[in-house]
């Protein structure tokens, strides 16, 4: 009953088999081999934007950090949700590699801005001068870390939002194809169609070993993004071992079946939940339940074999916390039914 | 009129004196000079604490990026109310000069957290680890930037929740003799006695041509201090001139007379706005008054002569505007009077 | 004939079949995972240093840029020879990781500096102040970016210098199996028995897919270095395919046998291009040869298939030009044969 | 007979007169004050750039810095002489408010680089890509650490150098008036009619208080420079201080004469030396002389009252040693007499 995290799940066999496969011979390193080629191609493909500059790498930090660090200079500001992976879960990563750029939290329920709580907060900085910095970037998280998403609407009002302040619009998709699976959206439809100017498009969490990219829909925002990435130690020497994950993962909508499957789990673990009694505290989009439970019964399940990370929110108390429930491409049906069973 | 800004007065007589006294002659550079060793001591002496150690430079945003810089490590996180300066009106410098770190911002009214608000946005960051970073350090503004002030037992109370949480304490002290003259509290007992770890002192804004220190009561931390300061720009060759301020400054106790004349003459402007029935919108404890004014009135007085900045605040609308008034070490009876009259 | 470089060869199988056979089921994320913990004991037992620190990553830029990071405060200087990869190909990373740290650059034939060189070059910045910065790593690349290596009494030697003049000795170990196969020594003997303080250790070059590791051999130098490899995004989130490639690398000396094998595949290059009446440019002691020919020649030989990089060289002119031919453990004799045969 | 620095001289009367007329009243703050405005001209007018863009702000150090990170990005390299100050004496400031640049140092007799020892170094970075970095920048130093100078002609043949390799060109003008004085070019001449693109113009050395300017002579290349100036600490709040010592220090051609009367005192003072039978290591061109004296006689010149910084130079030996000597706008005949008698 592993539920802590999706990346406590392994890496699906056909993108196992495709790093094999790409392991016969020798091939030019840094990039510069087919296979790099062909994967950036199919990421382009995928997302309908056949101009799309697409940079692999490794890490999702490293994709967020990178992507907003040339999005923002070191004296902007970038909004994002107060849950935003970029502020709660990589060190400082963004505002580090971007020259010491700084955050600006936005409110909303589970995860979520609105284009009322965002331009709200915009209007925290009124002017652009040299005193107070520039508002220069918005991130928007799809899937968010509340397991919530953004349908394409939703991204383009924030992204009106933004644009009309003069920001630029990141997208930070470590779990992108949750959002897809959870919207019925095509890819295109949920980021530069609704405005979105970069996404970090994460593979890692669902199905690939390492493997991230970073996308720029206009190539002229990615002037100079490769001495970035070198410079942070992300490009990959033997290279093509990210653009065979890349293939295999694309290849034949893998990611949307993996994300699907990691979305419908949850939706059946939260079927499961409900009919026993317990609500989860925000609504069950994609592939993540937050469950506030009596602190007994979180040590029972834990003792019982339970998984899930602590996820301290506020209004737990002495009596009762929260927990983070996750599922994956890997979650089996057994797993499902043992942790229902427990409870 | 002028209410723009305490930096728009000039320098006290004694200080420009002082200037002119300290340029006789060679002197060795960069601080080695005797006048520094004096303004140390006197630094050290007004404080009530003789082993701190005191370093001079130029501009208030320095000592207070230079300052979190040395309490704060790149993946730390820096607490503050969400009117600091150093949140609002130095594009960025203390993130960058800490190499990337984050402010997280308290809330509370007019500029002033309560223990509550910071033990509760502490709270937020419940963990140290390499995803979440650290919590660092807490910066209090005394005056604060809306004009209120911080007792020393206010200040304790903050500093105890900092302490507790294994963070240390800065304040920002662009306005520190405006605090000490509002509160009655010693210097001492408003900074080290209170928890105070290290101290951005202002002598620009209150008759001072260009003069900060930053103060590190614990001469431990000061370590490497002077690396910081000098390769951010700020070791001046000719620092006799910064000392020089520093000795008038502090001489007789000019410093708190400057204060003490500034916040009488905002106390003075305050009770004739009341009188006219105009209800400042903060406590006037300090040199600052807030208004908000319908916009039509806010022309007259600018057509009048009247100086002062916009201060675009949630509750404005079409009607009403704020603006922030001013009060300096240079502000005489006859703009009160005026001001006063204009209304 | 793929002699362009040791990272366009592949992953060997063992490395292959480990990161398969860690496929199965569900672990701890992030380096908590049994994996790992075993990973690090193994690093620890080949070098014989069983206190040292040991992280895993993914890229040698990393690896350097982070370790010296930790070693070098941002107003320090690093001594290391004018070929050193951290200057030459890493896109200034070292010093924007260690905060806008300088390198020192040293002289020596083909990759090495001798103590003299370094100490002269350390000469150069006679005093450590505010003004003059800190002298305050080494970085010894072993084997040297020429094909040239350290024995340890050479790595001793310069320890002994950069130790004296209060300085940390990191070793970049890109091709550390390359060294030690060449000199016979034991990997503790060429590190912190000779006084090296940390340690980039490569896999990549040398049959892994994505796999270094930095090394501390004193823990107590690696004191919130989780936090810097988190926020450069070199934290894997599956952190088992990084532990079982290290696992399988070092399982029975295999590291050692590739490297030997790359590096007796370039003597064997290197006698029957001697005997061709070839001269290398630089010894020829681990996996790289340096050749200067007619640029007539260098075009046939691509045109017959040979990959190799150019590698412009002070005394390259019109008539002749340099190229670098390095082995790897995948070299094949045919490869050899067939560019013997082809000059 | 303090020859120790420039920096150890005062401030000339006109300048600390201008200073205390500028203490009248309030004024706008932050630069938006009509005294900054016509500083800015003058500045245009002296250099003959009526477009150029104008920066103050108050150390030699910042103004180097911020106007290479302006000039180069954070990938990029800085060429310059390995004696300059951006590398000797500024504890790596460029390189970090360049976000982590580095400098290539260029050899070259005295303080200066041929067009030969600067294009011999930049061809060792011969490729623009990812790993290598860019070559963004050339910094000349004039008048140079060792107090030779470069006229035109020279300017012109280095800056034609680096504009071939697609870089931009700085001069640290430190000691610009110095240059100008010994070359008898205009201004414009040695700067912008000769390739330069950025000017720290330098008014500490020479007469002023704390005054340095930043010019970018096409104000395109000024972009955002208000945002890097401000958070770097280096927007003084009473600006009309910086402008008043401007405007005292260009008017009448006071900075040119106060230049002058160093480079006289220093040629003098050369003179003497020489007839009493001891060459200065460099040819005294400006305002500095460096002398290799046994050391007891630098002991016995110390001893009567001579001020002098050592200068470790490749040579020194346990019997001879060097020391620098600095004339200053404020040397007088008196000391010159005085140090050659004690000679």
């Amino acid at each position: 009953m592993n539920f802590g995290s999706d990346n406590a799940s392994g890496v699906h066999p056909a993108v196992m088999a495709a790093l094999a496969a790409a392991n016969d011979g020798t091939v030019a390193s840094y990039g510069r081999d087919p296979l790099t080629a062909r994967a950036a191609d199919a990421v382009r493909e995928m997302l309908g934007a056949p101009d799309a500059a697409v940079f692999l790498l490794g890490t999702g930090t490293a994709a967020n950090a990178l992507a907003l660090a040339q999005l923002c200079p070191p004296w902007g500001r970038i909004f994002c949700h107060r849950s935003a992976h970029i502020e709660t879960s990589e060190s400082g990563a963004p505002a580090w590699m971007a020259g010491g750029a700084q955050l600006a939290l936005v409110e909303g329920d589970f995860g979520r801005m609105t284009p009322e709580t965002l331009s709200s907060r915009i209007a925290d900085y009124p002017q652009e001068d040299e005193h107070d910095g520039r508002n220069a970037a918005l991130s928007i998280t799809n899937a968010t870390e509340w397991g919530t998403v953004h349908a394409p609407d939703a991204v383009a009002a924030l992204a009106k939002v933004a644009h009309g302040a003069g920001m630029a619009v990141h997208m930070d998709g470590a779990r992108f194809g949750n959002a897809v699976a959870a919207t019925g959206a095509t890819p295109a439809a949920l980021t530069h169609q609704a405005g979105v100017d970069a996404l970090s498009l994460g593979g890692t969490k669902s199905g690939c070993l390492a493997l991230e990219a970073v996308v720029f829909f206009d190539p002229e925002r990615a002037r100079d993004f490769a001495f970035r990435r070198m410079r942070a130690g992300q490009l990959w020497s033997k290279h093509r071992f990210l653009a065979a994950q890349m293939l295999a993962w694309l290849d034949g909508g893998l990611w949307l079946l993996l994300a699907s499957h990691a979305n419908a789990a949850a939706a059946e673990l939260a079927s499961g939940l409900q009919a026993a009694g317990m609500q989860p505290m925000a609504p069950v989009q994609s592939n993540e339940i937050f469950l506030r439970l009596p602190r007994t019964t979180i040590v029972r399940l834990r003792n019982a074999g339970l998984r899930a990370a602590d996820w301290p929110t506020p209004g737990d108390n002495t009596d009762n916390a929260t927990i983070r429930l996750v599922t994956s491409w890997a979650t089996r049906e057994d797993e499902i039914a043992a942790l229902l069973g427990a409870l």
